[in-house]
């Protein structure tokens, strides 16, 4: 196990109805609030007249930033910056998925910063603060209710780019399952995926003795597997809907990570697909995992053996490590497909043309690669996405 | 699951040589410290020494505290504030295992309140402030390092009671597993018994679907149940006892509770044993619990099958759920024997003369009786008692 420092102090508040408690949850900390929300789903779903009604009860002003759309642009968090320098705003209150927050969190510490905000995603500049950022959850996915993580796309260029700081963990989060009653069949599978991709990104590691947090990580995989099904025959079972909501924040809340060094190339892969297909995160994580899952199983086949046995039930037979590795990969493929999820490129509409810019952009660092698991640079990455096809 | 609340902010600094960073972390805190410890073991380990030059090195004046005990005193408790308002201290830093950091606790909350510090532990008081408490944790066990709770020994009549509230967790807690290289096996035992009830208590609830914190708590338990046999063989093994001294805060620091509501019949008639006959806790766990599952199992069969197969590798049987339950309690019977715990009073040396004070004492509440799962009332705990001869 490697040394580690943990700490995260979001505080969370789950449950039924939860949702009415956000006038009196940022009362004592702001009287006037940045709204950030994304299309029409919370004024179609009634949400947004209950925020309305819990600020105004609590004399909380607001001003709104309406229009965050998936893959979160950073026009609109310009744009929000600007809103709270106009209006003296403090305070931003994210009602969303992931994207709505990671706008949210962008905003909050682009506010304080005399520059261009684009400079704390591109590395050029570390935060050294930020305004409190309160959340209301409407799609389990991303984590980043109480993650310390952001990512932003800049159109100019369609840069994908994440930007990570204890400054953006938000003061709270309210998280009610029941606002995730109305979320499609795709959008819940493609945050399952999300939710797996943040246990799996740390799962596979270099570090050994990591026996605890293998087994959290193993019974997070397990609830998202069993619970997804669920939701998508009857999705307004409310007790499934949060199996999933509490597991998607502890896959992400850095827990699982502790004394461990988690890959990442799936996601840093993943982004420069929904960069510039502009597909959903969780499909795009569908599509890749496997693929690099292929691609590297070799490195390590004892920890893919182990994967296969715990999470996917496989039976152990000490004579086929190998057909035991692949029949866990070859399981996981299977549930994406079985949830709705596409597992190849051409399943996801994306075409072969673009390989090299991917590639390229993917493995522009000092190192010129990607992942810690394995270290994949550009030709490794045009394999992965080979293997995709 | 039941709606919740959950916000854990101490701040957890885990590894290898941790320990020497405590001058640099309390530095911007506080100038001057209460250090509380217990008897020489940390003066013997060298750890007393390292403190000192930390602190030192950081300009940070400290007064000390000493001699504190298992089953932690309440006359100590009193030393200490005054310790603290004699020499203007406003900063605990606490040295040791559970009783170490239950007695800072204590004192944290004693110091800004003017009147007698066990009006909190008998619910006579709200706490409403408390100093900050730093911990450098020496025992696995408690989980009181990032736990909100403390429980303190009042020598008049021998009340042991415990106070909860999110004031009393500690600032920051320092983890090195190297620190508890020389712990004697049967505190190891000890500790790991203790660990193991924190999440038992949670884990029979009465509360359904709550299959995720179910799946957390079975994580927890095995891997506790694994790494203590390998830390019994090897005290030296630095991942093995990395494992159980992460996992123990985990076991305790309420994300284990998560939607649920827990039992603690079991703490709470181990509290009369120990505060008697001034036996270990987790001794008296390892007494207690054995007993009560044999007096409540049948009360939801299914629980206790789900605990023998999961926790204890118990192959299912549809045919007789009776009979795996009682494996499963059989097993960490066993398990307890195995790592040289008593399962008995009599194996702990506890006599038969004191049920009816010890029944008595334990279910002082309104509503005369102890524990969610069960209510245990008087009489019960009379049975349970007579169950653990």
């Amino acid at each position: 196990m490697e040394n580690f420092t943990f700490k995260n102090p979001t505080k969370i508040i789950f449950g039924r109805g939860t949702e009415t408690s956000i006038g009196t949850e940022i009362k004592g900390y702001a009287d006037k609030v940045l709204f950030c929300y994304g299309g029409g789903s919370i004024k179609k779903s009634g949400l947004y007249e209950k925020v309305v009604k819990a600020l105004k009860e609590n004399n909380i002003e607001f001003v709104e930033l309406s229009g965050i759309k998936p893959n979160p642009r950073l026009s609109l968090v310009r744009e929000g910056i600007k809103l709270c320098r106009e209006n003296n705003i403090k305070f931003i209150l994210a009602v969303g998925g992931g994207s709505v927050v990671d706008t949210g969190k962008a905003i909050s510490v682009g506010v304080p910063y005399a520059k261009d905000v684009w400079n704390f995603y591109i590395g050029k500049r570390i935060v050294k603060e930020a305004l409190p950022t309160a959340v209301i959850l409407t799609i389990p996915a991303t984590g980043s209710e109480s993650s310390n993580s952001s990512v932003i796309t800049n159109e100019d260029g369609w840069l994908k780019k994440g930007l990570s700081s204890e400054y953006i963990r938000p003061l709270f989060s309210i998280m009610n399952p029941e606002l995730t009653f109305t979320l499609p069949a795709y959008q819940t599978a493609c945050g399952a995926a999300d939710i797996m991709a943040h246990v799996m990104e740390r799962y596979f590691t270099n570090v050994k003795y990591v026996d605890f947090t293998d087994r959290l990580c193993e019974a997070t995989l397990k609830t998202i597997i069993n619970n997804v099904k669920i939701v998508l025959e009857e999705p307004e079972n409310y007790d499934a809907r949060a199996e999933i909501m509490w597991a998607g924040t502890i896959a992400h809340n850095d827990l699982l990570s502790t004394g461990r060094i988690g890959d990442w190339a799936s996601h840093k892969i993943e982004h420069e697909l929904s960069a510039i297909y502009d597909i959903a995160h969780g499909a795009g994580l569908a599509i890749i995992i496997p693929a690099w899952m292929k691609y590297v199983y070799k490195h390590d086949i004892n920890r893919f053996v182990q994967f296969a046995v715990r999470v996917w039930n496989v039976e152990l037979s000490f004579n086929s490590y190998e057909e035991i590795a692949l029949e866990g990969i070859r399981r996981l493929t299977e549930f994406f497909k079985e949830i709705g999820l596409p597992t190849t490129l051409k399943e996801g509409n994306i075409g072969y043309d673009r390989f090299e810019e991917m590639a390229d952009k993917c493995t522009t660092s000092d190192t010129r690669a990607v992942g810690q698991f394995v270290k994949i640079k550009k030709q490794d990455v045009l394999n992965i996405l080979e293997l995709a096809k």
